[in-house]
């Protein structure tokens, strides 16, 4: 097992491990279905990336295979809705874990068209609105693009177009959610638009090594060291880290935090980012997925990563 | 301001300041009034009590004041309920946030009478059934106060007979959530063996100086290092405080981890026991509450440690 | 088949051929079995009877058969809370469909403790407090039964005490709907006495011949001819089968007015009591029921009755 | 006040006095504001017509002026959908009454996309797209459209474009409901097309008078006799009425059963149709709403004409 006092060779070889063991795994869940872009991934695939805000980065397996990070796109958006709107935001969506699934529409009626929080679906609406401001879908679309290499310091992440293309098709209930908010006054640009700028920024396609990447500027922030503070400040970076620990397995949040305790976000294409502030970032992905929507080998290798490392925020 | 380097003079300096400025608040919401015991407390009292995992605890204000800690005996029967009955406590109760008040019956009726997590009321009250199990209330309620006595070091504690009692008269949602319960098969014993089990637990007194040492126990053995490994394991202690942060401040729980990310449990009767694994605990009290139900000048003084000190669990 | 030209030989036919078709029936649901005294009824009983407004009564089958009428009661002591208490109750419950089960405590949550209409559960117990007044339990439920008897002409009704002391050992559900009134202070009376009463008139046995009697009288004031004018006005007894019809089956309300259109209250052991305006009471008892907890063959007596008779009262 | 057994003089005489007293009404209610075309009417306008079975129709007020029917629409058009596609309807929209808003989309997601019934505004959505079939919106519109002149008698019955078209700009929380079913697999055309037909049929303008005339095809197929056996069955007639009584007036339709007793459909635009089976059909307009969405005059004048005339369904 790696320990935290010898974190480059020890943490290859946790990762190694994790990849081996769960190579060996036969119950994967089953892939996402609703598109087939999602539903043709090989439910064999894993893939691991740890970049520590120490150290070098390790990889296992798949790590370097795109795959679509679907609602991880909602961590990296924000960040970047954060910069531009900053705390005016919060007057849009809310900051408190929903206790629904992720594209419930039943609390945006009670609470009047303003979604819990930025993780679930209609909460990530609100903010590609927000960004969109009043540019036009591609522009926005692009900067959400050029954020997101930054962030991963590669420029070869691109939008699976297929996917982009798969989600308008299918993606009435988004859009259900978006007419909602709109009739209550909580968007501010027409649905279509709106929801291109959604729909695409899910299709983003990134590799556990690119994830793991970003992520790393937030653990680095976080702690106030080793980052580009023109990309983060600490204070976000620390929101947004709490926003995932709180709200970024959807309905499955509490008990995330209770069982692995690193902040983490999941999308239904497999991949799970988590970011230990001070620590590190993790990329996990594996396509099968939990009745809840995340990924049942990313949320186990993360509980053993986090047992190994002690990485956990709850530790001490 | 105190720093992380020079805990000692560094702390008491931060708890007169934070002491003093919360004397000169002006808005300081209001005293629960469903009691006469909890109505006639002075909104002008203002405690605040840390003891760090290293060094000495330093007190400020009325921080040796025995107050009815109230929803925060939630934390410490959750600790004595998981020693007892293991984790088959997680059979009858969930790990989720609630997303709703803390005595809603909704959720219950919905999920056929499993409550969320142990800090709802509804959950309180099956934690409470778990620690009675087949022994009498009086039995289990000397248990828990000997377990409260045990953590806080401090032979003292005592339950508020008056308080108990008002508790047991008014409590008819509490006896809703109980019936509701019994008819789901989700309780054990008779409703009113269960709630003076209840009632009395929320009715122990304590004092800032006893709560902070007292969660001083979970701190420690988050890090594992000094702490009584009889009282608390680290894994259950990291746990614990997992669900104080996702859920501990009920409907406005995600709130309270974005702005402050320090774990706590707040109580009616104003008080607020914070847990900053491997550092320490902080317990502060002034009565007054938010339409919520949480003290207005505890949160706002825990949001001030946390800015000093970087104890945070999201600063890495 | 009967014709309404020739109410009295044409009826008699009807019932007869009815209750020889519903004898033949093998799908006829299932008793409750919450109590044995429901669970242990012979799920092959059948009686019916009916009393028209003009003419002689009809029975057929187990027609003088008591059994325990439950819920049809709430329609007797509504006419006996409205007799003493008028107008002023309906401050404290509502009068339209509740859409949800008898026993919903959701709805009672949002709409802060006032019972959506007097046929679900928690509104009949508000019933039962307006009955019960400032007097002992035991007088009111005196009087309830003294105005049973009244309405059907017949002083050996009585209450099975049985069925009432089985229905307070497991009512913990009507328990947590009573505690959750009297929180949100739609209670004048303490829970166990008011449920005291409220057991006792859900116990009541009465025979389908019995029934048919006492609902004839609301029948008959409908229309303002052949009855008793101190037990009715005709805007009461219009109004009561009102809400016969809009909340007499539960959530199968609107289907029963679709399908049948008499007006009608279902109870779980299995009787149903009807009332045609001008026309005349009709009451089934079958004790199998559907998952709504109606009786399957009483629904279906009522249904072709209905289409035999033209009593609909959507027949024009 | 009129009488049933002179029907003729009476009927003239009662409408009179009732138009008479509510234009001295100055409590009226506030028009519908979401679209201009309503907010512009006069909420001094009142019209009032009856067309009894037997007997020539009387008018008082400003029962030719032709208005927005809005939701009235929904009973015409569930009327030709049940001719088109017969049965098979209901296994796509329910019977009961939602006890909840015109709008609301809670129940839509806790029951999978089944509207609870079709006078909601997603029940009569799924009616649409029912009508509309696999033809163009255009052919289903003017076959609405055929459908109502039919009704009605009169083929100056036309369709207000600019309702129309405010409705198709505004309906935000239509598209919503649309999407949402559309999701669930609820819908068979695109919600676009299927909306074109919704929004159309809603801005449909007619008379008190020609209202009136459709309506007493209802009332004369429910008692069988004076009318047009192609229009309409008498099994069909009694089902929408009853569906009128128990889902006509949202969630206050329990109330107007209670407090009225005839079945009734409102519409926002201040109308209100109501069939008194085998007696004959009223039609009321006035612009005022109420909080629920239903006309306060209308509702009015509807409960003095069922006490003058005893057409209440509960009268016997």
């Amino acid at each position: 097992m790696a320990r935290r006092d010898d974190p480059d060779t020890g943490l290859q070889a946790l990762v190694d491990d994790i990849a081996a063991r769960m190579a060996g795994e036969t119950e994967r869940g089953t892939q996402a279905d609703y598109i087939p872009e999602l539903a043709d991934v090989d439910v064999d695939r894993f893939g691991i990336a740890v970049a520590p805000v120490e150290g070098a980065p390790v990889f296992a397996g798949d790590a370097d295979v795109a795959f679509s990070i679907q609602s991880i796109s909602k961590v990296l958006t924000l960040t970047l809705a954060l910069q531009k709107v900053g705390v005016d935001l919060w007057k849009r969506v809310g900051r408190e874990p929903s206790g629904d699934p992720f594209n419930s529409i039943v609390q945006l009626e009670y609470e009047h068209g303003v979604p819990r929080n930025p993780f679930i679906n209609a909460g990530a609406i609100v903010v590609a609105d927000a960004v969109l401001g009043e540019r036009s879908p591609k522009e926005a679309i692009a900067e959400i693009l050029a954020h997101c290499r930054r962030l991963a310091g590669d420029d070869t992440i691109a939008i699976d177009a297929a996917v982009a293309k798969s989600e308008a098709r299918t993606g009435h209930r988004n859009r259900a959610l978006a007419n909602f908010m709109l009739a209550e006054g909580n968007l501010k640009n027409p649905v279509e638009r709106v929801l291109e700028v959604y729909f695409n920024h899910c299709a983003i396609a990134m590799s556990c090594r690119q994830l793991a990447t970003a992520g790393r500027v937030l653990a680095a922030a976080a702690r106030d060291e080793g980052y580009d503070r023109a990309q983060m400040t600490p204070e976000r970076a620390r929101r947004i880290i709490a926003l995932m620990l709180t709200c970024g397995q959807y309905d499955a949040s509490g008990e995330f935090a209770f069982r692995v305790g690193i902040p983490a976000k999941s999308g239904v294409g497999g991949g799970m980012l988590a970011v230990a502030p001070g620590r590190g970032s993790i990329a996990v992905w594996c396509p099968g997925l939990d009745e809840k929507g995340n990924s049942v080998l990313a949320g186990r290798a993360m509980e053993e990563f986090a047992r190994a490392t002690g990485w956990s925020i709850f530790n001490g």
